[in-house]
């Protein structure tokens, strides 16, 4: 792996290894001093040309935790919206020393653009473009729900996942269909036929427009956000509608197996695409997808950065980070 | 302490231990590497819902001296803005590993909401709520008039205080006067009629319209900021006005005994509330108080943060801050 | 050395010890853990009254490989445009311990009224004020020169630099023409008329009107940006006769003697001072000038803080910094 554009750029042993990196990630946070020493002296760039402050937020955790700098750049307001081109911006981080770039772009494709023009050797992370991708969303998800549904397993063979709400916007659920294919999981769409994108049928999923059926089979139901600014548009259901036809409440989960879990992206619209007593309630897993993303992209980070890229045989995180340890820390 | 939300909360025990804890760490300045390794791996995150610079970086430079990770949260445009709850922006934080929340609010009491709902573990510092409290910059004045007009001893018995302003909008005020009271001074409020806050009777203070019998008697004098957006309200004096009867210039700093102290929480208004050469003024202690709001900052977070939690026994600052010193960077 | 305002301050030696140590520092980003220890415990503010993120992001860098702490200060918004004045908030950051502030103001003079008002002891770095002064601009334009034309040399002896476009605003322009001087480089300015500043027969350089002549004789050529909201005033040539007799194509680059380097301070405006494929071309140096950028920063840096000031002889920085090594890391 050189850059973490697309879950679909992801074979199922790299996805099983980021997904392993990350269980050893997540366990630094029970250490005594809560960081590991790997990416010492390497440099991670925040280049965000959209507000998200949580994933942002997430990413410079991931990156401290492993003690890389960072640098947030906000490219509202900089030179870039004086024209520069996103070929210039990315030059210019390289040139500084950027040794990894995570990019958030409204244009879908951005980040690809910058990894494939053969520009600059800094990896790129992408962190959401357009309704395009959200690869670490994807991954979080997963490791969730691996966690949940299949511990001690590699992959999510045979689990049953529903990804319900604006699926036509939503680049977490493209990236997720996309993953958890490859993973063997079985993905149901929800949608109404206004907010299921064209061309599904290409996809590797099934698709309803009715949720009630595809619960009760469903190991995991994901629902996505409502963008309030697409509420007002001709395609989009009334919120009363919406929120009856397609939100979870309490009496709605009572139709899920009982194993089953129910997740969201976040930041969550209580009371529209979810109730806040399922928001809240013992099935739910919305927080702990929060600590899993910091530890999704601690894991991609490491894996793009740690010297991985160099050696043929990809270390095992734990010996790495040990030996980077002694090694680092002795001379530093 | 869990939490640091209002210096009413603070008992007299712990009041002193903070002030206590401020002076090691104000010598920390004077190492030759200005820096403690005692919060190495933990992660504080600002999290400021109104813009304050000066507070923001403060509490930075505080964590940052101890070693901590620290992660600017802005509020505005974030999806907070976009109708998160406060519940879930907390739970968001805290699933990322944040172990300290500093918040700035522009709704009284809501740092407080935030830490008595149970929705978090993390510790919650109040950097300024509506017109409530603002419990790290009357630590800071307490701490400075301590060093100036009580060396040696613990609280502030006896010492005479004066706040002077628009104390009906003052977080600083109000926390001042719980603080001060807690450690034995006497504290007399200063405005005019209508910028004197509603219930000051039950305020452990006494309060004067005119500003120059009080100073006669006054060991610190303190002069509050005058917002300038509310210079045209009804209630407001006319600006000459209120500068002429309750603005500080040399004619009447020389109504204060000799050795009183001149203090403000900044920023100034030159010319308003104090007069250029006042602030200038060798009487002045303004800029000593931002130097040691750093390191009460440093204290605060030190005692919620450094273990002082879990053990029964709170350790001096000096034996844990060298004991973590040599454990911490022998492993790491 | 205690500030960095102007190239116009530094004496010849001066201005080669920056770019030998700039050398040194380059070398930093080659070893296996890319940072030195020399700064730690030392807090560089970034204040910035203007948006510059290119400017800031490379003095944040230089500051983090050599571990110091960063402080962002964006003083739009911030008390400073609530009236505070530029002193108070000078004494308010040397209050919270900032060692160095690097400040960027769009008023020319700012940063030297603060470095010699006497308010302050921390470092001065000028970033860019008004159209006045660019150094670490100019002294990272000089090292780059100083590796492709005079490599082993310590000046730029008789070597020839156009400097060409809008040299009226340009602070990069001023701070070149006297850096290049004292480091006995031959350089004209070209430009328009309207263009060519006030006094300029007072500057040490020369001047021309047209391009072409000047071309054939440079050992460089510095292309300036040309600022998009100038283009329509009433003194500038419209975009088009700009870019045809002062921007630089292909046909125009092959004017240059073979050995020539083309450069541009960034960000360009490719197709408008700057053809698309001069700026990719083979001759140009643009994306190494923003390399040498952070080199050059590490050492003004480094030279302001590392005690250089205290002793009376300037240490070779490699000596210092390996001794730093050992000793800082040894006791924290």
């Amino acid at each position: 792996m050189r850059h973490l554009l697309s879950t679909g750029d992801l074979t199922r042993d790299e996805a099983v290894l980021l997904l392993d990196t990350a269980e050893e990630m997540r366990s630094v946070a029970e250490r005594p001093i809560k960081k590991l020493p790997t990416l010492r002296g390497r440099t991670v760039v925040n280049l965000f040309f959209e507000d998200s402050t949580r994933t942002r937020i997430s990413f410079e955790a991931a990156a401290k935790r492993l003690s890389a700098d960072v640098i947030n750049f906000a490219a509202k307001g900089s030179s870039v919206s004086k024209g520069e081109s996103l070929k210039d911006t990315a030059l210019t981080l390289q040139a500084m020393g950027a040794d990894a770039v995570v990019i958030r772009h409204g244009a879908s494709g951005a980040p690809a653009r910058l990894a494939r023009a053969g520009w600059i050797d800094s990896a790129i992370l992408n962190a959401g473009d357009g309704s395009h991708e959200h690869p670490t969303q994807a991954l979080l998800d997963a490791f969730t729900m691996r966690r949940h549904l299949a511990p001690g397993q590699q992959g999510l063979d045979g689990r049953r996942v529903a990804i319900v709400g604006d699926v036509l916007h939503s680049r977490v659920a493209r990236s997720n269909a996309l993953l958890l294919a490859t993973l063997g999981a079985e993905v149901t769409l929800v949608a109404p036929p206004t907010l299921m994108p064209y061309g599904v049928e290409r996809w590797p999923v099934d698709t309803s427009y009715e949720l009630d059926p595809v619960l009760a089979k469903a190991d995991a139901v994901m629902m996505l956000r409502v963008q309030h600014e697409r509420m007002n548009a001709a395609y989009f259901p009334s919120a009363r509608e919406y929120s009856r036809r397609y939100g979870l409440d309490a009496k709605r989960m009572a139709r899920l197996p009982e194993h089953a879990i129910v997740m969201h992206p976040g930041p969550m619209n209580r009371g529209m695409e979810i109730s806040a007593d399922v928001a809240d309630s013992a099935r739910s897993v919305i927080v702990e997808q929060v600590t899993n993303g910091v530890a999704v992209r601690m894991a991609a980070l490491y894996l793009l950065l740690s010297g991985a890229r160099e050696t043929t045989q990809a270390p095992t995180p734990e010996a790495t980070s040990d030996t980077t340890h002694d090694t680092t820390e002795g001379q530093a």
